[in-house]
């Protein structure tokens, strides 16, 4: 039964496995570890472990039958897909330098996976490789999973690396295996049916190093017995930094198993051995215990706060950018993003500021402020600039310029009920077109995309600047974009899964979540408004930027660039998605996602240069993109034509 | 005029230019260099090397013309297109800390590119990037390419690379210039119309790592006077080692281009200015004893030997591999490799060396050997070991067996024109599936592809061993692939063309000319026949391979692996094409070129790791191969997915 209820999370976390031996009773391999021992599924061995493809046909071919551990006829077929994920048999080694074992390894591995694609489970377990050449192993998995239809497989890969700074880590001739997995991976393609098993050992590498496994495809963390404390009533407990681990494989849907003999006192106080079922025996299961602190664990997790629990579909989810000024907002995207109180409530403080500091008390019953909403959509802006004028006792004339004639409808509407007429004109135009009929002390706008300027805002407002006084004043006064270099296999794969080079030169809205981070953000572009006039600046950057990828955190793939902005709407008060610097509780934007073509790895210690570019041509504004260190990429996206916003 | 006449060899090699300073008098430059000097083209500045746009706006806007160095009516199209190469400005620096510098630069790249293009020109000539970053100018020319039509553009990069082993390198800050080309190609991601002209300079470095421009698009060689010796009667002449690379460019379609001012007593005796034309100096130009020196090389170069002549068109032709044992090979086919005397002449020796081995002097006119030709086509191996059992004395009983009903035709015809009839018996069958009447003392077959196997000989043997007797001879013995990484920029893109995956999943048989091969061959596959019987070996191979790259190469791209095969016959007589054992005279196969999907740089004095796989299914044969260091590629050619032999 699953582990417990986190509301809307219906992640596959819930769910708790038990590595089993080989056994031919499925069915009471089942009844034990389901019912008995309240697991949710079981990872079982397929085939008799002494089978060898090549004793049997020296010998005598026999019947015919393989040595399976069942006939698919003792369970239902969806007690075989839901409860039973075959664990392929260990002793195969495909890079050995004995050819013969070599051999009876491809053989066995692809009878067992034919085995259990027959057998219709949704994943086999593959055993580790044996050393750090896996090429030969990869092809025959990758020549597998090219003719498989939806089965999974997961590599087991146990969690270590050496010279971190774990306490007790050895400098032995030990490799990071997280290689492995980038060479396997790499030889396979990414294939999006395989994943990575963890298997958890007593010591950890270090936070920066286990990091990175959040950003790669990994379905199960199995946790021997042997990696258990023991409280100080004789019962299992995990140490703090494998709570720690263990928690965030709970929020990033990767499924615990639990493996080994029960080893601790209160565990099962009567047998050590749960393979030798008797009747009294299965009343209690030896690793009961292991799987009730696990249940403690997820159920002592803080539940999902509201705005995650709303974000919940969206993870990982790509999306096309908005292109507002090309096309018409539709009545449902102005609906959601008015929502966000937050926005409104910086913009109305940024404006409540800018009053204060233009009119002195003394002059607030005669001075009347013009302010333009640049880009008003259904008038959120208009009722932030009225309260920040009611707030502050100044006095407002409001013209309200938006060039969508259905949002005008809308404006209409709400100037009416709102009895704004004194106040408040319409203007029903593109801001970069309309002749004003005054200037205005203030510019008030929200043109900004996840990466700041992706939506056009420098070049809608340098249409404006023409009817901005001198010395008037610009809301938002300046934003400035970010990246960050990120492992993103779900994305990086969903964005392949395209098959042509378009998807990877276009830059998705998406709310990154089983990413790695690898470096802190760094600034990009930044616009400032009003532009000094005298200032012939064109709206066209280059910005070369280099991340240092932390020594302690291993060689990493970096799947692309998470992006996000930050504005300065006024003086001190901001408004942005830079993680380090996020106005909290704001839900109108996610992050920006710029795909690699072809993932890079950095080594520990190394520099990830990279090259950004905004270019500006007459019908469209666009970005490029490379990398020029630790090798050079191609540059993506040439003269836009993949990605571009349209002027 | 061309430098002189080879033969066939209608290269660009032929064609000398001279690079010349700005002059808006167009035909008197070309009248003075291609009519007084004897040049074939020039390379000539196309806008005057003052101009900065940033200047010229800020003053004011003028007539509008840009101030290029003529009109384009001042000579005919055929004139431009033929006979000059335009000269970007060479003070553009794309990638400098000034961005007035920076602006102005891409400003002036995109108008002298546009006037060339507008010009027809069919080449411009690229300064070299200033210093070891160039991606905002690999940018700028990417984009420009990808807007092109016809041109080319020539990116000049000078010759050098530190630490090398010439007498007077210089261990300073230099960087490898190969690394440069090396950048900005991968950011252009190796367009098609983006090549290399190199600088020559007074030192050269070590001849590996000259050796692999070839395998990259270089088009000219620049050569400075300054690095023009002076001989004893005071006329310029090259060093040795400049001697054999400039002969290299000659065999390579590498123009030379004479660049710079007469340095030498006898070069021109009045007059080092040749920008200052009188009356008087169009009778002789500054730089005629350069050129008539780099005339006098080629014309030593030795004539093309008659066979390179008859290969010349198949000079980096990609072709797919013959399929003869699911195909039926046309007339045509057989016609070509019947006339390669050189492979029958070894058949022969092998087969006579075989009799003499089997039937003592005493024995020679009681005992009959029974041979049978499997696969013998129209004849060609009957004939040799007629001739042979001729040349030694011995008697033989010849079987033809031939799959191929069309050659069966020609066999008939055959032996009753020369009257074999009592020796020879025609069997019309695929030996595979032949029940022959009575076993063989010798199996000769000649099934050999540019890998050896990859014509599955080894399939077709292991058919044909059924009818060999125990003690019975396979000619050939045996037979081995080899490969060597390879840099081969032509046909990597020629690969790329298809802009599919398929492609780069296919070996292709071709006449391999410009690459560079990085490290000596290594075996891959070796097959020996007859199999002996107990061994239950499979037609399956897997290789892992190490190829050391020398140290003095510098870095290198390998765009895929040459591959090759030597057979042995039987004892020492060989059959092969395996460079540095190659038979000589012999044209029956070109090598076999297996692509990398994404080439991989590869670091002086590192390992390449490379996989190879021979895969067998029921119908057909496949290969797959893969890089696993420096960095793992993805597996090539998963199942035989893009490229297989059938069964």
């Amino acid at each position: 039964m699953p582990l417990g209820d986190r509301g809307s999370d219906k992640s596959e976390a819930r769910f708790c496995g038990v590595e089993t031996d080989f056994n031919d009773d499925m069915p009471q391999v089942l009844s034990f570890n389901l019912s008995t021992g309240g697991f949710d599924f079981v990872v079982a061995p397929l085939m008799d472990p002494s089978y060898r493809p090549s004793l049997v046909q020296n010998n005598s071919l026999g019947s015919g039958a393989l040595p399976f551990a069942a006939s698919d006829l003792v369970l239902s077929p969806s007690q075989w897909s839901s409860h039973v994920v075959g664990k392929i048999s260990s002793w195969i080694d495909l890079d050995s330098d004995d050819e013969t074992l070599r051999i009876d390894s491809e053989t066995t591995l692809k009878q067992e996976i034919s085995w259990a694609s027959h057998l219709s489970l949704q994943a086999c377990l593959l055993p580790a490789p044996k050393g750090t050449s896996c090429s030969n192993y990869a092809r025959c998995v990758n020549q597998i999973l090219h003719g498989l239809s939806n089965m999974q497989l997961w590599l087991r890969i146990p969690l270590v690396k050496p010279d971190d700074d774990s306490v007790d880590a050895k400098p032995a001739t030990l490799v990071d295996s997280w290689e492995i997995w980038n060479s396997f991976r790499l030889l396979c393609e990414h294939h999006g049916q395989l994943s990575v098993a963890l298997d958890i050992l007593s010591t950890m590498p270090s936070a920066n190093s286990l990091g990175r496994w959040f950003g790669e495809s990994v379905r199960a963390a199995i946790i021997n017995t042997d990696s258990f404390l023991t409280n100080g009533r004789g019962y299992p407990c995990l140490s703090k930094r494998h709570q720690i681990f263990i928690n965030r494989c709970f929020n990033h849907s990767i499924q615990i198993i639990i493996s080994g003999n029960s080893g601790h006192p209160k565990a099962s106080a009567d047998s050590n051995d749960f393979h030798n079922y008797s009747v009294a025996d299965l009343q209690r299961h030896p690793l009961r215990q292991y799987l009730e602190y696990v249940g403690h664990l997820y159920q002592k997790l803080d539940p999902l706060p509201d705005q995650e629990r709303f974000e919940l579909g969206y993870r990982d989810f790509l999306q096309s950018p908005l292109q507002p000024l090309m096309d018409n907002l539709e009545a449902q995207t102005y609906e959601t993003f008015e929502k966000d109180a937050m926005k409104y409530l910086q913009y109305q403080r940024a404006i409540s500021k800018a009053l204060l500091d233009m009119i002195p008390d003394e002059e607030a019953s005669v001075k009347t402020i013009v302010l333009m909403v640049v880009g008003a959509g259904r008038g959120p802006l208009v009722r932030a600039s009225l309260q920040a004028s009611e707030e502050t006792g100044r006095k407002l004339k409001v013209y309200a310029v938006e060039k969508n004639p259905n949002a005008v409808v809308t404006l209409h509407a709400l100037v009416r009920l709102e009895g704004w007429e004194d106040t408040v004109t319409i203007v029903s135009s593109d801001m970069r077109h309309w002749n004003a009929p005054e200037k205005a002390d203030i510019l008030v706008s929200e043109l900004l995309g996840s990466f700041g300027d992706n939506e056009l805002s420098p070049e809608c407002l340098d249409g404006a600047q023409r009817f901005l006084k001198p010395d008037g004043i610009s809301i938002p006064s300046s934003y400035t974009s970010f990246i960050q270099p990120v492992t993103a296999s779900k994305l990086y794969n969903d964005v392949k899964a395209h098959k042509d080079v378009a998807h990877f030169e276009t830059a998705y809205v998406v709310k990154i979540h089983n990413a790695a981070r690898l470096a802190p953000c760094q600034s990009v572009f930044t616009f400032t408004h009003p532009k000094p006039v005298v200032d012939r600046e064109s709206n066209q950057r280059y910005k070369k930027l280099h991340f240092m990828i932390p020594n302690d955190t291993g060689s990493a793939m970096v799947h692309g660039f998470a992006g996000y902005f930050d504005a300065t709407l006024y003086k001190d008060v901001h408004l942005g998605i830079e993680p380090s610097t996020a106005t909290p509780n704001m839900f109108s934007w996610f992050a920006i996602f710029f795909p690699l073509r072809t993932p890079i790895c950095v080594k520990p210690g190394s520099k990830l240069e990279v090259d950004f570019w905004r270019c500006c041509g007459t019908t469209k504004v666009w970005y490029e993109w490379c990398v020029t260190s630790p090798s050079p990429s191609p540059i993506h996206n040439i003269n836009g034509r993949s990605y571009w916003v349209g002027l």
